[in-house]
């Protein structure tokens, strides 16, 4: 069976006792958080439970345009008022530059890319998380005067977060 | 204590009890998910447990150009096999035009906005997913003969999947 259909069967039992009465589109704790897919974060890792914050996930946590696109809607329309970025130690994108992964994808793929791919590899990951608030805070709809933003590391060894000021 | 700081509380507590040996990067179930960052769209929807799947997240669930970065990191670097597009129904971009979320913004946060915000808005969410597809199958480096690509509404109001075809 595939994963994709084993996820369905799943969610036939979640369904089961599924109440939309318990869990607002309004996050409870007015919070964004703005991190990896990596596998290792979760949101038992800052004690969310379902219905207190947006999660925001894409490679390495990068502040991209579509990610401002979302920090906008979850601000604007849905009324969080604090944001947290989140990248984290031996994350992927630090593990080749650019230009490897550019070389080692369009040798798996047998093709070159028909459409520009940027990935954002990095090597320090405090400065990369500084480098994404700085791109945050230059947006102008992100008014940094009533939105919280703050920046951390998480540490895939330890499980502990730590703050970049 | 603002939010984050509660998250900072509990991520102390979450450390204590974490082993870094149990949690392979590479997703278990060879699947990565894009989906929301909603709410009410969880993990537990799906009955993925940590370390199974990439989860990646925006507002809509939405195959922007940093949503397609993600899932070929995860494909080429980190082993995926399927990929789920979810898309769910009451939908903050579904209740206003892109003109209007424009319009709204700009009001609320008293200055046009200097990088151009485009918000994904739609209306009719089963042709939403479809377009998605559509969108992620024109890339060359996503290949259809070696990736499974499915599309999915999750229905707010009875926590089902429904795949769109």
């Amino acid at each position: 069976m595939s994963s994709i259909d084993t996820a369905l069967e799943a969610n036939k039992l979640f369904a089961l006792d599924y109440d939309p009465s318990l869990i607002s589109p309004r996050p409870r704790l007015h919070l964004a958080v703005l991190t990896c897919m990596d596998t290792r974060l979760s949101r038992r890792a800052l004690g969310l439970g379902p219905g207190d914050a947006h999660l925001i996930r894409n490679a390495g946590g990068i502040v991209t345009d579509d990610a401002i696109r979302s920090l906008l809607v979850s601000h604007y329309l849905l009324g969080t008022q604090e944001f947290m970025i989140i990248n984290h130690t031996d994350c992927g994108l630090m593990k080749a530059t650019e230009e490897e992964l550019h070389r080692t994808i369009e040798q798996r793929a047998g093709i070159p890319a028909n459409s520009p791919v940027r990935f954002h590899a990095f090597s320090d990951v405090e400065k990369n998380v500084r480098e994404q608030l700085r791109k945050l805070a230059e947006h102008s709809w992100v008014r940094t005067e009533t939105i919280t933003i703050r920046g951390f590391v998480f540490e895939v060894q330890t499980g502990n977060l730590r703050e970049v000021s």
